[in-house]
């Protein structure tokens, strides 16, 4: 039920990165399971993590050997199986297997960060991990990329990335990303897992405040149900290969126009995780504008987003406003003077004044539902600031998929 | 899909209180549609109030006229329009009827409340309404709840009524109560409604006050989808008639008494809606104890029960414990140890530790969720609080009737 053709587009090379992809057999299906990413001494890395607190082991490993500050140089990726909701062991576990590549790659165990999706609470298959590693060391190439988008998918109909260039004088910028994760989140197949790549020299502390800014107006404006995983990770590394001098502050020319193109494959990755969410048959942008702070925008929008009788609706094609204004009328919003908002699916206006605007009519309305593409609209008339966030319908896919999933 | 046998109990007559019950013709099928309230002018009255901001015309009518200090003496309530989404007219179609009901009543028109029921966005068909009034008048009987209990459904499959009575001091004081409202909430059918009468005597304000308390234990404490009816009323009526000396303080013997018996009430009403809740095949209790206030216990209480992702695992009677760990780690609660939290569902303890308990095997998790009521009870163990919200599962039918409500 994935929406549009989701072609994969031509994923670049990163000077300065390769990957190495393998199936391990710890899926039972014998397809790809195991990604390494090994990146050069001098590059940069941003990490942005689960805010679950219930956070998986890898998180917790990975988390710790960023905290050393020794600087990372290779990414070890397993699907099948998250290694969350397994305790000490799964530390341990997660650790043992850092050890390895360090060996295999003579780098300190602290330059290994490892994230695992899959199944929650079973133990990793230790042994078969550790066997596939120098398989996909040997295997590393620049273009890897297609080959890992698939090799991190889970339940994911189809692989995910993006790619895109820019010249600054002189010198091509490129940057490169792949993402996995169908559903928001789905705490038993566990994670949205996104990792991007620039070949721009910029300084690490500045990488992350940029990254963690630009996820958060991206991966963080997606909601499929609403549920935060336990294994969710996205991880920017910027290899400085390209030859620009190193950003060191946001006011250095090149800043803006990489946080840009940056923002762009982001964007892309995280819309393209709606589009392949469980059981969706819509891509839905909510767009809250009129608000006296970013905040509240948010708030009314990520309240439509998540409301499963709005989702339901969406899923019967059904302009069914009362359900979008009884989701903004709950969204807590201080003093909101209700006969101000105005609501619009695409640019059909459908309530004003807190009814059905006069001019509207309900064949409008099935038109601009119909598509697998909606936007709602939604004008509080009483500030400047705007957000959007993006999700899926709630069809009976979704809840066969998630009844069914462990059955 | 209704859960149970929901037989409705014997709903014992209220002194000084008559209910009138007629078909207006407001719904197509002939079904009744039309309910009053008549009470003694002594009578107390305490209401609640659904927080969202766009509420119903007949919400904001009735707010009105119980901020005017008239003791009200009548309730006009009618299902198949929830007179919302109606802008002005909405609000001059209330007040219309609310004449109307004064005029053959012989009271002050801010002696009635209005309340409405059904779809949204239709104006009201108030020469329908008016016409059945006098008719409904004539009708008030003492012995009306059932009928009125049926009278107030919208997709209701079955009217919800509990009853109770006590001895104080050689007089008995009765409780009776109905609500309707399947799905916590509606904002397209709109709405929860109940409606609890008692015979005993006791101030306005501390009827108030006992009431609010009780409605956040009881209505307050079930979700189905987490959404917030337009239209929800809770009012609680104490006629007086009994011949206690009327309560004036919480420190009154009867005080107590006559608060948890009414409580009972509420809690029997509220749960019933939730038996009766959209496509509902299970009863669900999520409690919470062990945490440091009971805000939080509800915090968390409230994730787990509005998980998607848990309520399909409910639906699939799918002992899905990483979901259930994965929502309580969302709940934003500061500096949870993640180690002490333990899960059980019915008697069966799941997880611990972070991980499955070594106990634990699944054949005894099939077990606990098999039934039609499942009790899902997590220990924070960090604290002394402990609270209670019930909820259903998320089912396919849940999607079909919510998708196709208005196809």
């Amino acid at each position: 039920m994935a929406i549009g053709s989701g072609k994969m587009p031509v994923l670049q090379a990163i000077d300065g990165l390769r990957l190495g992809v393998v199936s391990a057999g710890i899926k039972t299906s014998g397809r790809k399971d195991l990604v390494i990413f090994e990146f050069v001494a001098q590059a940069s890395l941003a990490a942005v993590f689960t805010r679950n607190a219930f956070c998986a082991a890898p998180v917790q490993v990975a988390k710790r050997h960023l905290q050393t500050g020794t600087r990372p140089r290779y990414l070890l990726i397993n699907t099948g199986n998250a290694n969350a909701g397994t305790g000490q062991q799964g530390i341990e576990d997660a650790i043992a297997l850092c050890a390895v590549l360090s060996d295999v790659g003579d780098v300190d165990i602290e330059a290994v960060l490892p994230f695992s999706t899959g199944v929650i609470g079973e133990h990793l298959p230790v042994q078969k991990i550790s066997t596939a590693i120098p398989a996909a060391v040997k295997n590393l190439r620049a273009d890897g990329w297609t080959d890992a988008a698939e090799g991190i998918m889970t339940t994911d109909t189809r692989p995910k990335g993006a790619s895109c260039s820019f010249e600054f004088e002189g010198e091509t910028i490129t940057i490169t990303g792949i993402a996995k994760g169908a559903g928001m989140i789905k705490p038993n197949m566990a994670t949205m897992l996104a990792y991007i790549a620039t070949d721009a020299k910029i300084s690490q502390v500045l990488l992350q405040s940029m990254f963690a800014e630009i996820v958060d107006r991206s991966f963080n404006r997606i909601t499929v149900d609403g549920d935060t995983s336990t294994n969710d990770a996205c991880i920017l590394i910027a290899t400085g290969a390209a030859g620009n001098q190193e950003i060191k502050t946001e006011s250095d020319p090149l800043y803006l126009q990489l946080a840009e193109s940056i923002e762009t494959v982001c964007l892309e990755l995280a819309q393209g995780l709606v589009k392949d969410a469980e059981g969706a048959s819509k891509f839905v942008a909510v767009t809250v504008d009129g608000g006296i702070t970013e905040q509240e925008c948010l708030q009314v929008a990520y309240t439509i987003a998540e409301s499963p009788l709005v989702k339901t609706a969406l899923f019967a094609s059904d302009p069914n406003w009362g359900r979008v204004l009884a989701a903004i009328g709950r969204a807590g919003l201080k003093d909101l003077e209700v006969d101000l908002v105005e609501l619009y699916i695409g640019k059909v206006l459908i309530a004003e004044k807190g009814q059905r605007a006069a001019s509207y009519t309900e064949q409008q309305g099935q038109q601009a539902m119909g598509g697998a593409e909606i936007d709602i609209n939604v004008g509080l008339n009483r500030g400047q600031c705007k957000a959007t966030v993006w999700t899926s319908d709630l069809s009976h896919e979704y809840v066969r998929i998630n009844a069914e999933y462990r059955t």
